[in-house]
């Protein structure tokens, strides 16, 4: 961080401790200390340099990330890092991989789905890289609704095989990342046939490509299925496309843990119990809402520090200009964000524990806080992917016409995150898997079922439906009480509301299909309610370090009041509150971001982010942005040449009005 | 359109007829008919193909940008097109190029500010393109703030020449399009300088390239400023970087309309007002507001047809799954961006009749009419363009993991939009122009004067003030008056609340900078009533064609009752509806829904656009989508090679354990 500290005096006037509030980010002392030393390992070293990524072309962009992955390895095995260290280290490499579903999906599907014996054989191979493996599940004609695949997997009893076959285009496996040009192997999802009979959707272990020479296996068709969104950003991934025609595999490739398929062609249900499956996508959720509050923290730190140094109007007699984050207008646009942030982060860290808690519980046969944590993992899983899509693109907004560079970051960070609505659940569908589960919830209220966990308040349905909000000063909107009652309030006569609807309805399946978009917003009431009671019970634990739960508390309530008044038609219709309770909240909203403004520059410093990881010039540690702005500009591919490739064939000839005979 | 037509059913239930509506997008019979035209003549040229655009180096990018320029230009002096005609043509090439800014900005530039002389002497160039000019206004360090550029034109009366410096880094010249590696000529804003004295900002004509060899001329640095958002995209345009050391320039390319320099050096204002400026930004930015229609409408009717392609989930017995366009979720979010698209459309249409009011009026010395134009052109431009970038992304979701390649059109369809939510005035700043309008018309209220043209419903404040919401069967909100009074009065309410909240400060101008957020909802609230008010004004024409009127209302509606939805928290705590009739609009708003349903395909149909010009596997006319997705990707780069470049260096060495020793 050469020179100047355009931003001392901002961060001069922090009213809390930064290194105690790095730990709390991180979430522990240790956690930031590898955290600090990982992300320096790879700011220093030369070979993950990415600054150049938007300007690269597909090919070479590709390559470019293939090295760095082995690179990645070869420090991972050198250094000798554990686990979490090597995990840091590819997330502060960023820049997406193979590797990503290699540790991410192949992996954890196989720990998840495969038997004691399966794990023996292929985990140690997996874990020294020795094979590199895919999740392969979605087909060109099939995503969301797993249950259609087509992909067919035929028992040989003969031969003790199965068949693997793609029998229309449609079934063509497409978008599995790593898949196009490097995985050797491949769990994949297939139609379990045996005898002409179909036992649904299974996992299978494919090998794709040969061990000698990389090559396609016999009548494996594999390839990259181009271009995505935006420049670097997901190009750097190989996702891809699959055509099998009649590939055999050994029957102890089929995934067995749960369903098995005998040597005579028996198909059997183990006695593990299926609901195994959901384990894995609590975990792989959880770790999806991690990611969350790290992309939207990196992109509200780049415009929190740029609108610092960023000065537009307001000079009195040739004085400066107002810094652009003064104004109330950018505030209640950006401080939201740096709230969300610090919210998603606690609520992935609760997430973490709910996933361990669940495994437990698994192992104890105890399924029944299954239903709820899946469902709550889903509609969290949507709920913070949307609104870190949003808040990214937001960010950029923040940063009037500069944020529209590459060199700003936000445009590559915006693509490459969006997808995260799509993947593991589109974001509307899951939401409706969390209404369907409110509303069994709301149905058995009656029988004496207690909600449990995230649900739990629901057993106090007929207090809710009936309370008054008592606030009367704005100043009551800061009590955890008072905003915890609203959102319950709101949440649970939503959820009422919609399970009288459907009583309307002689078949409630078309009810549900009906009232559905009022069903995804009662999910959303119930999620948003879960983020601020997590982040509010963060806040009874003895936080240390001068200042740190003040600003926790300032944030907390700037995300609480900041959705009421983004939702206040919820509050208001259900008559949660009153619309002078409304503008009492607005009231100290206002001054809430007045409270944060001071300490904006320190909040986004306590996530520690090199200005490699952040890969911005408006965001640099230092502030120093114009300088930076200049330089970059020139480092572009067209300033080569003053006079641009082209112009003897197209502009001279336009100028010089002879283009009626140029050959274009 | 080859082949079979997979969406013929789709078409076949259409309740209305298409080739009408087409009129009535197009605006005119005969705009219909030279649009079709144009657009097919672009599309059957193979020098205008575009599908590569997103996979070419920004070097190519732009070379290729460069030959499309020439070409179309050749084609419209061959083919002698007409100035409308010539717009078309540009505008279906569909390729950002810096003849955007020549024929948008540079030429309007000076018209607007151009005396006689002047016009006579640069028109006649610049018409036949023997210059090429841009327009330069933002510097490094202000754009929105443009009172606070930097660069200084100092006059000499010694050789009675202005000589242009860019005194600071930040003064530097950045963003104009068209500047970095094209433009002969610029139209640039620098504080006028005589004799030690700043007469504030003004524009000039500065040569800028040799027009014999293309090199900068002597004092002037020129360059590209480097990638923006998206590949392709934006990336075909020369956004540049001026810095001016002592450039001189005779007196007579100062644009002299408003204000001149004499001989002598003295600062003359002349006796045009100067609110003629005004005069051309209600021109630029109606434009702006037509294209939004174009771009939501494009995105619109990608999403459309594929919605209708695509099938997800609800197959009983093995049968056909479900359309998704069937899900009320979706439908709940797709079409009130189709009926945005209409609203668009006709506020568009109506801003050019505004705009030849406007410059009637100025001719004719009646300013009266002006800062409510300007206001108001300001207020849709920001509404527009912002619903649009949102829209245009919604419909990338709406399309799932497919929306996510580039070959959907929809990546480079938004990273091309998005910036128009920051160009010609960033859209938060010009809400606040509004909201300063707004509180001047609401604290003139008492004093007789007469609100006029699109804030005419404010001289009934008091009326809207008491007005109680006549619904009490979801079938009356169909009628446009109740629709009318109810947006009426949530937008004067609104008004009259920031108002009554300003009148506690004792400094004004702290009461706005402290109620900002709070106003540029009271902004958006007006400018929503004015969208709304002319689709309805829209509907009182006459309209032939079977069925066309009753498609539009039906749209009409949807767009009425999605906003107030959306914003309902307004509508509430302003008393303008009751927590009932909000129930009743949803309830209405869902049968709408239903009732676009059949006819959502040839509404996008009636947009007339080629596939060409859609750019979209996921858009297409047949709605042939799967093969040709398949199609595409092997048109990957990285396809070009079974086993990809940086296998035998990277891929595997690590798989047989072989890293240690590379050198990576
Ligand atoms: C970058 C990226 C990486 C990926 N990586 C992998 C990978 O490694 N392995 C893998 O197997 N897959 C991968 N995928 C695929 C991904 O999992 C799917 O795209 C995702 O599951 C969404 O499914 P879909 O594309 O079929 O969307 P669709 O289901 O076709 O969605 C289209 C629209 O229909 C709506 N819709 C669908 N069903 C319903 C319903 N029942 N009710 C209401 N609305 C509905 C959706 O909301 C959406 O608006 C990846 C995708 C992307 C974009
Ligand atoms: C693709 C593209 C093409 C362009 N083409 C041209 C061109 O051809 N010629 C040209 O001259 N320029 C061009 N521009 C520049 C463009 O006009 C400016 O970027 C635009 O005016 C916004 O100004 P800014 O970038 O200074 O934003 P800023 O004003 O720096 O905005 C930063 C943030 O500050 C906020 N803010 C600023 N002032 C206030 C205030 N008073 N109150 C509250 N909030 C405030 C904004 O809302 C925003 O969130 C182009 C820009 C782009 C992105």
């Amino acid at each position: 961080m050469e020179g100047v500290d355009h931003l001392a005096s901002e961060r001069s006037r922090a009213q809390f401790d930064v290194e105690e509030m790095k730990v709390v980010w991180a979430g522990s002392r240790h956690a930031l200390e590898v955290s600090d030393r990982i992300s320096r390992l790879v700011a220093s070293d030369p070979a993950f340099r990415k600054d150049n990524r938007t300007s690269l072309s597909r090919k070479e962009l590709f390559k470019n990330t293939l090295r760095k992955t082995a690179h990645a390895w070869k420090r991972i095995t050198e250094l000798r890092l554990s686990e979490e260290e090597a995990s840091r280290l590819r997330f502060y490499v960023d820049e997406p991989a193979f590797t990503d579903l290699h540790w991410g999906m192949f992996i954890p599907a196989i720990k998840g789905q495969g038997t004691e014996e399966q794990l023996q054989k292929w985990l140690p191979l997996a874990y020294k890289m020795q094979i590199i493996g895919c999740y392969a599940q979605t087909e060109l004609g099939h995503g969301s609704n797993v249950q259609g695949l087509e992909t067919t997997a035929t028992f040989d009893p003969q031969t003790d095989e199965f068949i693997i076959h793609s029998p229309t285009l449609t079934s063509s496996k497409w978008w599995p990342g790593g898949l196009g040009k490097v995985s050797t192997h491949a769990v994949i999802y297939a139609r379990l046939i045996i005898d002409g009979k179909d036992y649904g959707v299974n996992g299978f272990i494919v090998q794709l490509r040969s061990m000698d020479d990389h090559l396609p296996l016999p009548g494996i068709t594999v390839g990259d299925i181009g271009m995505k969104f935006g420049s670097g950003a997901y190009n750097t991934m190989d996702n891809g496309v699959l055509r099998f025609d009649h590939v055999r595999i050994p029957r102890d490739q089929m995934l067995m843990r749960v369903s098995q398929v005998t040597r005579e062609g028996k198909f059997v249900q183990s006695n593990v119990p299926r609901q195994l499956v959901y384990g894995t996508m609590v975990y792989v959720r959880q770790t999806i809402v991690a990611d969350a509050s790290c992309a939207l923290s990196r992109a509200v730190c780049i415009a929190t520090r740029y609108s610092a140094v960023r000065r537009q109007f307001g000079s009195q007699n040739g004085g400066v200009e107002t810094q652009v984050i003064d104004y109330k207008t950018q505030q209640s646009r950006l401080f939201p964000l740096l709230a969300s942030a610090y919210a998603f982060r606690f609520v992935g860290e609760w997430l973490k524990w709910l996933y361990t808690d669940v495994t437990q519980r698994l192992q104890a046969n105890d399924f029944s806080t299954l239903p709820e944590a899946h469902a709550c993992t889903a509609g969290l899983k949507s709920l913070t992917t949307s609104a870190t899509a949003d808040g990214i693109e937001e960010c950029r907004k923040l940063c009037g016409g500069h944020g529209y560079l590459c060199s700003s970051g936000l445009p590559e960070l915006f693509a490459v995150y969006v997808p995260a609505c799509t993947y593991e659940g589109d974001n509307i569908v899951l939401l409706l898997q969390v209404a369907r589960f409110l509303m069994k919830t709301v149905s058995q209220l009656g029988s004496g079922k207690k909600p449990v966990g995230t649900t739990a308040y629901m057993g106090r349905v007929d207090q809710l439906m009936q309370c008054h909000c008592a606030v009367q000063r704005a100043e009551d909107w800061l009590k955890p009480s008072v905003i915890l009652e609203a959102f319950e309030a709101r949440s649970a006569r939503m959820s009422v509301a919609c399970a009288q609807n459907l009583t309307n309805f002689a078949n409630p399946e078309e009810g549900f299909l009906e009232l559905s978009a009022d069903l995804t917003e009662a999910a959303v009431a119930h999620c948003q309610l879960i983020v601020v009671s997590k982040f509010i019970e963060k806040l009874k634990q003895d936080i240390p370090g001068k200042g740190v739960k003040e600003q926790l508390e300032i944030l907390c309530n700037i995300y609480a009041l900041f959705l009421l008044h983004k939702h206040l038609g919820d509050f208001l219709k259900t008559g949660c509150i009153s619309p002078k309770q409304a503008s009492l909240a607005n009231d100290q909203l206002r001054s809430l971001y007045s409270q944060a403004r001071p300490n904006a520059i320190a909040l986004v410093d306590a996530f520690d982010y090199t200005d490699h990881f952040l890969g911005s010039v408006l965001g640099r540690y230092d502030g120093n942005v114009y300088p930076k702005l200049y330089e970059e500009a020139w480092k572009d591919p067209l300033n080569d040449s003053v006079v641009p490739d082209g112009y003897q064939e197209y502009i001279r000839p336009m100028l010089k009005q002879q283009l009626r005979n140029a050959r274009l």
